[in-house]
């Protein structure tokens, strides 16, 4: 067979790795032909795309990014896309494809499958936010990530008696947030589905340090909101030039605290380190299941699937199930995190 | 109520943030006393321990070993200590015991328990052989130490055209070198279920030789064992004075392939590096569920019980299921592994 | 002999190690009794201060942070304990007195040895910027820190055609930048020192653009300015409540370049993850030497200078120097770090 | 003008850190054509060699190895390449060549140099053994690699009171050693450069024991040698076939510490690990340094010299001084690192 494989979407350490699987399983196993697809549905449209050999993929387990690149299709032209999967598909000579991406990802998967051209997706996201799959490749390495930074700030609060407030991703979900917050001991974890009250987080500040523990880290997801009317101070907005200001939650947080309480607090902003680098060796195991499995998927002719983890075994889901709705942090898990808060 | 705790076996990463964990939740959400019982059951049988309060656990949580200390106890003095077990207890004044340990630990939990000192356990073991959770904390991080070696042994065997063997831990089960020579991309991944042939190994190496691939990572388990007759030469063995010299199966293996092939073949033993020093952020969190779990089976009264991971959710397990048998690694994720050799 | 020790300033990862040198030397070699004065000067002056055996400084070689603290202390009050020196010596019974700390830190120990108080001095800077000394702890620790930041920047600025700012410590020099920089490969480096021109800025990211590089990493100087008036946009600044919004020089370069070439650009601050966490082996090296020296220092007689790093041996140097002018980075290595731009 | 790059000898973290800047250098600065020379002096020898432009650098400069690889080249054959040197550079048509690469490397570069074909050399070796550079850039990465391999055994080590004995890199000198065991707190450091009595280091263990410090670890260099006499059992030797069985002093170490005191007692072997991989940021930077000033030296004339780091300075020192002889652990080092054991 010839399969096409892409990747799309945010970026998401790993998915090297899953190229690396497919070509390797296909080649090796089945004899297939395995083409890469360039950016992305844009190679897809464009029809950029390139064999992936053996040597292709040699040495990317270990590298973060995509060796196929990734880029944005405006909807119009998806919408297009979609009506020409088949025409696409033969342009390209490929007789299904695989593709590697997140919630936008699988809807399209979706529909180019329902369009006739034969999808197998591999689900990415380093929110951990897709309900079909227990995990899937790259949160674990983000949550490592942000937690190393815990580690490094917890010393450094501690000695010198300041709050640090550290934004992490997740606009929608808190997963990121919940783990590195638990890894690192943090003293505040501040999520989007739970709408937190700025007092309550002075509060728990000021108690500590009246208890004698002068420090205090707290963890907020890029998407955790102020409870209404809970947010004393302005922050950000936008400029004279009508330029929107810098200042996510974390830094308008840490001005919060800084007014309320009058102490030393500092914001820091990992951003996109969560999103790059080499992925921890749970993400490569996973991520190279998942390429594997993705590869049989194809020759079983389970299309409009995607790969999932459930325990410890691979299995295939519908991608539409996938889709159906965000995986959010449940009220369980809040629970075991709160108690060593 | 009044909570004895105490670590047992082999040292793995994780084992403090257990401890903190149990604290936190006893103390603060039921008002328990946590007794913490030094060096493993001898604490138990001599009656040493110390409480635990919330200062006590402070700043462990990234922390390798463990502040309870773990040590051997005879099997004469084992049986007899179960004997007196509702005596020791009571010599302790604790109500109920909490253990974290591996397989001899859960053992000796389930006799506990049934001799009358009720017992809730924590299961723990950096080689995954335990069946009755996917997986428990400790082995993330041993995987991680492996895979990080593997991913230095590779630019440096490469560039300099030299086989690296690369001896892990796993005397039983070879989950460690599955997942780290999967996750490290070796080329030669060899675990006790699969007694190998000394002589494919070599033709594995000459053959990637062959197609210009100068260099091959081989990731053996400590436990792995050569199909009778494989292997060619002797090495170790005795000395002149009857003492066992050192050289477990990866300076041997390493032995075979440079004489074998008279290529450069250099062993590598990480040994306990693989047990020590901070959990990874993903062993952090499950060790911190179990030890909430833990408290709360205790409050439960789910005695004789242990806590596992199920998918994403914390069950309880009965011990005696635990126990019936060791999870070996299975035909299904041998077949995923050897794709991508 | 008895010797105070103090730590002043902000963290910087090495002090404890400095601290457990001094102890380890003075005590083990002298027989000495080591005083650890708490949170810094303001320790000195209100009489806090406790003893450190051997025991109090296990474990502290690889953590970072002061076990001793540091905290602030008001000009006025100080120019006050200058002129009580002795008396507040003898109030701790302190025969000579080591200060680790940076510049302020070296200008009050010198105020203080001329006092009467006799002091040696360690320089303490992850800024690298103290003239007396080729290089001190803490500043290695910190460019690791950046550089892995850069590391994992780069896979996911390549593969998603982004533009990364990521913002380093380093207020009037810019040797964090300047290393992490050049050992990150970054495409852009901004120091303080060097007043920079944002279209040139922008015209080599447009050019890397245009070479089919599609990405681009620029490190730029917490203390870097644009030149005069070639900043276009205004970003920042006071909010409608006077509060100052969040928003340095690496958010602002981001919006800058967003704004002019329109492409995706995205800021990532590390702030205080430089300062904090276990030092590097250097760090921990060198601030182990350094303890050595002081002590001996101390029973040389030799107040009013500090240890300073000189090739490879430790000289002893006058405070007063140390303290004449900052060390900026010199053009030599600047032109250095251009070629690899 | 047209220059000749090789790396030689065994690997070392920031080879291609330098082969990166060297091109950048000659290419951007002078406009020269870099011919990079494959296998070491065996390309030069059989004429194997390839122009390398800035593409052919990008990205290796955080990637351990070397992309122009290295390979042995027997005696007889370097004396007759000597012999050949100005035929070898006309027949890859090179101006003038730069060799990377240790002791031996520096010696062939100075005969080639004096046989007619024009050489610079650049310093290269994880041990820190060549005199005439403060250090070299690899030693630190190998130092940090075993440095966190402590970290790791130290928790291990104390909290199931064993003894570890760490073997570490080092046949002649001890520098790796001194420098990881100071960085990592061992209590036992054992080097080329002072024969040990193995005696003293069962008493500084059963000392350590009696204290209630219920464990140690022990850095030994792979040269490290016991005083004659002292050790008591036979290890290793060979075997009924005549081959040398494994089992260096690490091992035997271990084993004579297991049956001196009986107590638990084992060996880590890290071997290639500390040669391979990334390099760490100040070695990223040194060898980034190294190669602009060996362009620089190649345009100056300074033929027959090598880089040098003195202080915070590159120098270039004539290759014949370097070689004199090997810079080994002096005294005063040695009693700064003795005063934390």
């Amino acid at each position: 067979m010839r399969i096409g494989v892409l990747t799309s979407g945010g970026d998401c350490p790993g998915l090297n790795a899953v190229i690396r699987s497919v070509v390797h399983r296909a080649v090796t196993e089945h004899g297939d032909t395995v083409i890469g697809i360039e950016d992305g549905f844009l190679g897809l449209v464009e029809g950029r795309a390139r064999p992936l050999g053996l040597d292709a993929v040699t040495g990317i387990l270990t590298r973060g990014g995509t060796i196929l690149g990734s880029a944005r299709v405006a909807r119009e032209r998806m919408r297009d896309a979609v009506g020409r999967a088949g025409e696409l598909a033969s342009a390209l000579g490929i007789d299904a494809l695989i593709t590697i991406g997140g919630e936008g990802t699988l809807t399209a998967a979706r529909l180019f499958s329902e369009a006739g051209l034969p999808v197998v997706a591999v689900p990415k996201t380093i929110d951990n936010d897709i309900d079909a799959t227990d995990v899937t490749f790259g949160h674990d390495t983000a949550v490592w990530v942000a937690t190393e930074a815990i580690d490094r700030l917890k010393t450094t609060a501690e000695s010198h008696q300041r709050v640090m407030v550290l934004e992490l991703m997740g606009r929608h979900t808190g997963w990121i947030t919940l783990h590195a917050g638990m890894a690192g001991g943090a003293h505040g974890i501040l999520i989007p589905e739970r709408p937190f009250d700025v007092e309550a987080v002075c509060c728990m500040v000021e108690e500590r340090f009246s208890r004698g523990k002068k420090f205090a880290i707290v963890a907020v997801a890029e998407g955790a909101q102020p409870a209404p009317g809970t947010m004393r101070f302005q922050h950000g907005g936008t400029d004279a030039f009508g330029h929107q200001t810098f200042g996510g939650i974390g830094p308008r947080l840490a001005g919060e605290i800084a007014q309320w309480l009058n102490k030393e607090s500092k914001p820091v902003i990992l951003g996109h380190v969560q999103r790059g680098g080499t992925p921890t060796a749970q993400d490569r195991v996973l991520a190279t299941r998942f390429g594997w499995h993705a590869v049989e998927a194809v020759h079983a002719g389970a299309f409009g699937h995607m790969t999932a983890l459930r325990g410890t075994t691979i299995r295939l889901a519908p991608i539409a199930e996938a889709v159906a709705h965000l995986k959010t942090v449940p009220e369980s898990r809040w629970t075991e995190a709160e108690a060593v808060l």
